[in-house]
């Protein structure tokens, strides 16, 4: 799947990604990349709102683990069960969420557990970044069943 | 500030609010209570993304801060520094995101903390239902700031 057809699929199948402004920068095996306007996205402070900086990190590790799992041959379902976020700094400008992939053991580790038992989990980091500076860091833990998907 | 008047605040500061469908149905003391429509949140799955359930709880949090600190006169910054969420369950329906007041000693532990020093910190903790049934949990540590404000 490359960018266009990651952006299409998420402005389509997840519909408060068009109003974010959610755009696609980069969609690899060892990352996503995800990229939002400021604007629609303000505080009342004149900076990101929280929730849309917390959307957005769902949004790239939601998209990475699709993505992965699609080229791995799963079409299953990917379920966010926890999330926990700490804002280092205020976002004063379009910022971009990045879902690295985690190291190749723990992700071998999950989709042979996923093979498996038709079930795995993985945690995901997705930092955040306005013009490279770092404003905040999000860790999802999310779950994937294998069976009748979600293919696009 | 009644209902009425919390939602234009919510819809003009903080703009991604309405797209996300975001109405005020409680503004007092004791607890604010946010609720969004499924649709314009939904998920390749037809239930709500946790990016807009995120988001709904961030913004009740807030809410609820900004109402009692104004109550209180302060018209300072109140700023999310970090949070943590839990998912229990797919949100199949409208949603809505319930802030509690804490209990009367902490609260007065933080405002007497934001007099003395001009900067308390306060958990609070968001509750997010369909129609009654617990959907995911929330807690988010907020900052407030004394100083020049950001009164509607």
């Amino acid at each position: 799947m490359d960018i266009q057809a990651l952006e299409r699929y998420l402005h389509r199948h997840i519909p408060i990604s068009l109003p974010l402004g959610a755009e696609v920068r980069e969609a690899s095996a060892q990352r996503v990349r995800l990229r939002a306007p400021l604007a629609p996205n303000l505080n009342h402070r004149q900076t990101a709102f929280g929730g849309s900086l917390s959307a957005l990190a769902i949004l790239a590790g939601w998209a990475w683990l699709h993505l992965r799992l699609r080229e791995h041959g799963h079409t299953g379902r990917i379920v966010i069960m926890r999330s926990s976020m700490e804002f280092l700094a205020p976002a004063e400008g379009d910022f971009e969420a990045t879902c690295a992939a985690p190291a190749p053991e723990r992700w071998e580790r999950f989709v042979r557990t996923l093979d498996q038992r038709g079930r795995a989990r993985l945690e995901l980091d997705v930092a955040l970044a306005v013009g490279g500076r770092p404003v905040a860091t999000f860790r999802g833990h999310y779950v994937a069943l294998t069976g009748p998907g979600e293919a696009a």
